[in-house]
């Protein structure tokens, strides 16, 4: 939903003459390299269509919930000031969608002084999400599972400046200066409202790098994101979409939660190949199972080797994470941090840091107690990924559905 | 030199059948957004072209100060240890050469666990300077230039955390993946010779977002690099390239100017377009000047109105910045910045901070001294532009010339 197909000539080019061949086709035939070639000139340029990339703000749905995720992510949340009250949260949640359904549509900000920062959004879109205090303030009633995840002392290793937030925007796109046009309106439309409390920017392969469908890689070099759940697979639905048992300003939304992951290259490096793989229970090279089959086979939980054992380690992170029922599954979206790395700081030998990369790992889900907690606890418990993740950083969210023409991101909570 | 048209459609997609139409086309076209009509799918796909593109790393240049600057930067600087000295400075760059020259032709490290995050580098290109600090360990001789600026009091406020460096190396390319894993592999490779003094990373429109030849925009929303001179005109060899004044490791190199410049959009956001606009001497809209024409155009900096005042006012930036022998002018290179606010950070007003933005401006130029320097003074003197703007980090660096394959960047220093 939401979002519209973001590779492929338009019907206007196809009209004007001519559709552009395949970059896989070009990449696969070999050695000459598609971009090496001397091109045609101005004449033949399609690099400008994917600015033009627009996905629609209102909608039943928030669309970036569903839609294909941008290169880049920031995400920023919010403190409530203690003066805002319940017409102060729906002055500012209105102020923030208007910003957002303004940007994302191409259209500068009321008083933008730079629109031309706002014409090409390249599939700009900005997604809201409301903690418990939040909704109070609202004078609404909160789900139960909208409070901070249960401790998991085992492995967590939060800080505070990482966590929490009463409001969380998440703006993805696939262009950072329509990402930073916008974050800049909403923070300027926030002053006299909340204070930021965290920003956090991520990444993905930029736009026009991989052919199309290919799945992200993380910092540890592992394909990411294989067996997420998209939109059209059997019960997705009901797997995302808050539905009666939510309070009734929640329906049609969702969850969100984020866990900003350090990941230690360090430590990492020190592994080899096989142990890797075991780690996660496919492969490196191109994400098949250990089990065998390409990527988007399912992992063999149950196939074993000559001696008998699992050829899956039980503990590696699939084996762990695994959800069989459909519609209790978790949708997972992640980018990549790589951020300079912080005065002072000294990697796990005591020697200074030589990095501080990790992974922004958000999920969607309907109730966060009964889809997320269990399969984090199991993570938790004995995960082999662990070894070398440490979580950082962590937050709950309730994501409203989405909007009409003229109303805002919210307003089912002033109903 | 070095770098390939990066639009354009390849000889075999064109061999394949048919040329894509121009982006600029179908957005000139009207309100149907080309990235909006339904695709055909990925049969039709264009999106992995750009992730093949490579740019030579060999070659009598050092590719990265001419070829097209890639939509992301990140620039490091290191520090070099006390005991690192002539062997260790050659033992050291030829490991950095090593690592840029397979990363950058999409080849992973030596000893890379994840040569998968090096197979596309997306014109990734990795440029090299030296201080005199790095020229006197490798035992040569500096250029006089080879040292830091002269303070400007009236507009510097220059911290050390961003200033200075005994090398930097500056990474250009479309895509945040590849620049990461390069940036990883010449950190680790520079555990035993030198520690990190900082990073910092900047962005461009990302590739796929505008048309063909489109100049950034700044993040004050200025057209910005407009005038800067192109290798193909007249002037350029003389106005970067070292020659024989030059001690005979530079020649054909050049030199990099690194200012990091905040931008107060607080203060920037009071002012109304005039203002904005008499400040540059160009237009918001389209960066043409305000005396007439279009973008491409001079500035009349003679030009007067009815009442004989120039239309440009002369404490214009353009007017200050403007050197009319093509040989002497400056090369100049920008990536916007927007950073998280830091803890603590306040506004001019006192107010908790809600920007954290500006410009890595970069230039290249033969000589320092003859170039950069006497531009730097006229500003500095009189710029209605540093009303809003401050710098805050700066530094020069030597770049030696190019290497052929099996040479590393700075072996001349040890002819
Ligand atoms: C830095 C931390 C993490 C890394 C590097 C990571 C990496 C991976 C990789 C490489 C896969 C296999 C490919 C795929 O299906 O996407 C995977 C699968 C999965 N991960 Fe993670 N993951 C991390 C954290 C988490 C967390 C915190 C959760 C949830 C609490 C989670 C849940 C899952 C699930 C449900 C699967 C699919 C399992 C299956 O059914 O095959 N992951 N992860
Ligand atoms: C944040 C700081 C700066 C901003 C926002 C800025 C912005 C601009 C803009 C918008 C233009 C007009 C378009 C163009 O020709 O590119 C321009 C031109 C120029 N700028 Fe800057 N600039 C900054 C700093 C500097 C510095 C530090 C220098 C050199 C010391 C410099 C040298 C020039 C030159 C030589 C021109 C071309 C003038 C002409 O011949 O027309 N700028 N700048």
């Amino acid at each position: 939903m939401g979002d519209t197909p973001r590779r492929g000539p338009s019907r206007r080019q196809l009209l004007l003459g001519g559709a552009a061949v395949g970059a896989g086709a070009a990449a696969t035939l070999g050695a000459e390299r598609a971009g090496l070639l001397p091109g045609t000139g101005p004449a033949a340029d399609t690099t400008g269509v994917n600015g033009e990339r627009i996905v629609p703000f209102h909608g039943a749905r928030q669309a970036g919930v569903t839609s294909t995720p941008g290169a880049y992510a920031t995400y920023v949340a919010f403190d409530l000031l203690e003066s805002t009250d319940r017409d102060g949260m729906r002055a500012w949640l209105s102020l923030l969608s208007d910003d957002a359904a303004r940007l994302t549509q191409g259209r500068g900000a009321l008083a933008d002084l730079e629109p031309e920062l706002a014409v090409r959004p390249a599939g700009l879109t900005a997604t809201f999400g409301l903690s418990r205090e939040a909704v109070h303030r609202a004078g609404a009633a909160a789900p139960d599972w909208l409070r901070p995840l249960p401790a998991f002392p085992k492995i967590d290793a939060l800080e505070d400046r990482w966590s929490g937030g009463d409001v969380v925007v998440l703006l993805h796109g696939d262009d950072p200066t329509s990402i930073s046009h916008l974050l800049r309106m909403l923070v300027r439309d926030s002053r006299s409202f909340a204070t930021v409390r965290w920003r956090q920017d991520g990444f993905r392969r930029a736009y026009g790098s991989d052919p199309h469908g290919t799945t992200m890689r993380n910092l540890f070099g592992q394909v990411d994101g294989t067996t997420t759940p998209r939109p059209e697979d059997a019960g997705f639905d009901a797997a995302v979409w808050a539905g009666p048992e939510a309070p009734a300003w929640l329906r049609g939304g969702t969850s969100l939660v984020l866990r900003r992951i350090a990941m230690n290259l360090e430590t990492w490096d020190e592994v080899g190949v096989d142990g890797r793989e075991n780690a996660i229970g496919r492969r490196l090279s191109d994400g098949a199972p250990l089990t065998g089959g390409t990527e988007h086979d399912d992992v063999d939980l149950e196939a074993t080797d000559a001696s008998g054992f699992t050829v899956v380690n039980p503990a590696a992170h699939v084996a762990r994470a695994r959800v069989e029922d459909p519609s209790s599954r978790i949708v997972r979206i992640g980018y990549n941090y790589d951020d300079p790395v912080e005065a002072g700081a000294v990697d796990t030998q005591g020697r200074p840091a030589v990095s501080n990369v990790g992974l922004l790992f958000g999920s969607w889900q309907r109730d966060v107690d009964a889809q997320y907690v269990p399969m984090q606890r199991r993570l938790a418990e004995a995960d082999l990924l662990n070894t070398w993740t440490t979580p950082i950083g962590s937050g709950v969210w309730a994501i409203p559905p989405g909007c009409e023409e003229g109303g805002f991101v919210g307003e089912t909570l002033f109903a």
